[in-house]
């Protein structure tokens, strides 16, 4: 990057491993990291390096937290309800809390089967999956992988597993946006809302 | 942030300094940084730190460098040429720089006059500019601010410096882009083609 001195260069690189991030957005990120954002800066280096080090994996469901079980898996009452959300990633998680209608618990694949991409059940956790579900402490199973190809063979997957400890199972409802607009929606969305469609 | 561990809630929040990063932004790159980019992220709080630790104003002309003097100002051939090109921030430096057409050297303002913001003058470095201009080894100011008020203002103010000691003073034209359709170029940058007009 001729121009830069070599820790503008090397703050500018590194600023590209966030997603999205190109080289012009990262050189505008930098200058104003240095020129108007140091207190800012210095928080987020100490951020990035304290969550680095305390950050891990919920022993029982995958997702990420400080402890060794995050704070959803310890609390009785959550257990209590005998269901099972699975998610593909943390963020997933957030969503679902924040519709407030799921009150279970969660077990987070951080990815999907993808058999050409190597990604095999033991990469998602699902050995994992399946001594939960031969515990016996669940009485339901909700998917609540995405509507892709490899969303929809985890899902067809699970569904397998907790067939055979007889856990009933649904998948969430993929369809239309409440207050989306037909035309606005993408043909795939609108597809899967023709087959999920129900009796009235 | 309910469902945030602290370690994580901390992260977002320091992510979201960096400019246009949103809530939703923020916790995309968390969680990619802690799920899949452990080394990445390793290096961002390291370059973020060293960048901070080692990156002040060149003592010439203001832009962010590591040394006292930056490598432009410290280049004997620029200085030979007698020609300071004037910008508001070390980007318009990369930006200049990227086109090779200019091989003098360059005062960075760090922003605009803007008196009802309370910036003045000496904000914008304009006293150590006019120690430069007063000290006769430059020859030409070319205006490089960008046409807003601010910036137009900005030029203004120091033309009628550099007038004081007899030193010629240009503006960089402002217009239609290279390439660029007219019907999509913004109004007020056609306003300046129109402005900036020349005989044929
Ligand atoms: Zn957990
Ligand atoms: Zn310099």
């Amino acid at each position: 990057m001729s121009g830069f001195s070599p820790a503008i260069a090397s703050l500018i690189q590194a600023l590209r491993v966030l997603p999205g991030v190109g080289q012009k957005t990262a050189q505008r990120m930098a200058f104003m990291l240095l020129e108007r954002q140091r207190g800012g800066a210095e928080k987020l280096a100490a951020s990035i390096e304290h969550a680095l080090q305390v950050v891990g994996r919920c022993q029982q469901c995958r997702t990420l937290t400080e402890g060794e079980v995050c704070a959803i898996c310890l609390d009785p009452q959550r257990a209590e309800q005998g269901v099972l959300c699975i998610v593909e990633s943390p963020a997933d998680v957030i969503a679902v809390e924040q519709t407030g209608e799921f009150h279970g618990q969660y077990f987070v694949l951080m990815g999907n089967l993808s058999p050409l991409d190597g990604i095999g059940p033991k990469d998602i956790g699902l050995d994992l999956l399946e001594q939960r579900l031969q515990q016996g402490h669940i009485q339901e199973v909700i998917l609540a992988t995405n509507p892709t190809v490899e969303g929809e063979a985890t899902a067809h997957y699970i569904a397998e597993s907790a067939a055979r400890y007889q856990i009933d199972t649904s998948r969430i409802a993929h369809g239309v946006p409440v207050g989306g607009e037909l035309e606005y929606v993408d043909h795939r969305t609108l597809g899967h809302a023709f087959q999920g469609r129900k009796k009235v």
